[in-house]
């Protein structure tokens, strides 16, 4: 996708082939900043003080950083170390783990005089599928996107979104944002309302700035705003992506995820969640068992903006005590499908995983 | 109620027995500042320049205008040119103009060195009706919270509000904030979940500053976190203030009071509304017919809090437009009932007004 009228993806190989491109996902939307990795070691820390987010993107950059480490020395022992260094640095983030065991399995097995060139394609392919899967959400995102521009004759479909389910949070498209990208691509008419979406203001910093790069139309809300626009008609489909969805469609994403729920059924506005197959839980029946990480509450109390004099700064919001669940559980009755890389479903079990 | 541990109203006043006193509301929460009002003028800048707020407050601060202006001359030009100039500080409030009228027709007729001690008797009587109204509207409320603390054997009653409808929002205990007030006085075990409340954060900057002050437990949340709030069984309660209420009981209310009530429909969890029945307004058959304001976007794209160094500092938050309605409309069939100083009606019809 653009930024600032070039195409990128979010993570590449620097033009010396070896060394790895991403971006300084901090600065964002307020400075565009490209880094170099040279070393796993600068792979390790970009994904552990959040140079990079988003599940899919830094599984990737510890693929590559895998085969950053072949190229600094691909003995056994460096295997081992920077696999272990690697996947320590966001624990809980199982598409990391997953990632480097892909790459790990693909070279451990090998002479080490030739890890390093595998590791690197390994680590490739990921990511050229990681783009597919994501290609695939759009397109099959797009056909509803088409059919209520149809249904509207051709009058912009206006499309709320909640949190940042962007291309800057996989390698490219995104998966909520990906039939977004598909439908402004084909020269349909459309316009994005984007939930700000405290804390983190993640809609605000990031989605609106890879919408506003590639040219979409949208504006920014406080999260307040969702209700009163559905109910004045002027939302036309919801798409939110998903950290977590069970057995039974229940989706845990971003909190308040649930509340644009609620009032999308009220209104009968379509529902859709956005998300590769890997994304379903299977281990876990309900949503109800899907423990909700509490986070900082410095996060409510205080947010990051741009001062006057052009840097960032933190500002306290309040006086009291916050509270902040990180995320909440949309019941799967509230969704009107799933867009997966297979297909839309309606009913999660009609997903052959 | 409290400040530092010491009592106020929002406006009283000073010991000279002439001028009036009033907080500096545009340095909540960071710092408390008593103001004295010396002339009209200065009553009337108070008003416009937004050091006082909320319809009820500033009503009084345009009476006590009135007195002010008759203490500094108390001729016929002077009523009336002070009458106009007061006025017309906020067109559009409608409780200001009352009040306004109320003082003068209270003295227009008298002889003009009886009208200084008038204006105050008059404006000083507006006063205590507003806080015998907020008092009442407490006591009334006050009967549901003991209801439900009594289901729950005497633990915590949890209450969610959205935006400030408290005590600096009128002369004392404010609409939504009564009965809270009123149960945590009477030592009823409650704790207050407080909608941040974007854009504008008067929940974050106002109500928690009122029931901190007050001792009030209670926690700031953003305002995406109710629905998973109430979906946990954490919220036994909701109440929220009234802009206005039409015919049929829609309530139109700060942004986001519409998701909240849909959450609580969808949990059967009850969800009132405090209001003085001079809110509503018989001339409007429903709440589509309300027109909405739109709002400044700047309050969406930007937020002031306080820098690391104590000063208060407007920071950007995103480098998109943004799209601003301040109020949105909750359907009748969402309330469970208005809470007004006459009692608590479930449908807005059976109130004689």
């Amino acid at each position: 996708m653009r930024i600032l009228d070039k195409n990128y993806h979010s993570i590449f190989l620097a033009d010396d082939e070896k060394s790895i491109c991403i971006f300084d996902q901090k600065l964002f939307p307020w400075q565009v900043k490209i880094i170099k990795l040279e070393t796993y070691e600068q792979a390790a820390m970009a994904i552990s003080d959040m140079t990079v987010r988003g599940a899919p993107l830094l599984a990737m950059v510890g693929a590559y950083g895998l085969a950053l480490a072949m190229a600094q020395n691909s003995s056994d022992e460096m295997l081992n170390h920077a696999y272990n260094v690697l996947v320590k640095t966001r624990p809980t983030a199982i598409n990391l783990k997953w990632a480097l065991d892909k790459v790990y399995a693909s070279i451990k097995d090998l002479n080490p005089n030739e890890r390093k060139e595998t590791a690197y394609k390994s680590a490739s392919e990921l990511c050229k599928e990681d783009i597919e899967i994501n290609r695939q959400i759009g397109l099959n995102g797009l056909e509803i996107i088409k059919k209520i521009s149809a249904e509207k004759s051709g009058k912009t479909v206006n499309i709320l979104t909640h949190c940042n389910a962007g291309w800057l949070a996989t390698v490219d498209y995104g998966t909520a944002t990906s039939p977004i990208y598909q439908a402004y691509d084909m020269g349909i008419d459309i316009h994005v309302w984007v939930d700000e979406t405290r804390p983190r203001n993640q809609g605000g910093f990031l989605t609106a700035f890879e919408l506003q790069n590639h040219g979409v139309p949208h504006h920014v809300i406080v999260d307040n705003t969702g209700g009163h626009l559905m109910q004045k008609n002027m939302v036309d489909f919801c798409i939110v992506g998903a950290d977590r969805v069970t057995k039974n469609g229940d989706v845990c994403n971003k909190i308040g995820t649930y509340l644009k729920a609620l009032a999308a059924k009220a209104h009968n506005i379509p529902f859709y969640v956005a998300l590769p197959t890997p994304t379903i839980d299977l281990t876990l029946s309900s949503g109800d068992l899907i423990p909700i990480e509490e986070r900082d509450d410095r996060e409510v109390t205080h947010i990051w903006g741009r001062d006057a004099k052009g840097e960032m700064q933190e500002v306290q919001l309040t006086l009291s005590q916050g509270f902040n669940p990180g995320f909440d559980v949309t019941p799967a009755q509230y969704i009107s499908g799933y867009i997966t890389e297979k297909g839309i479903f309606e009913n999660i079990n009609h997903i052959s995983l």
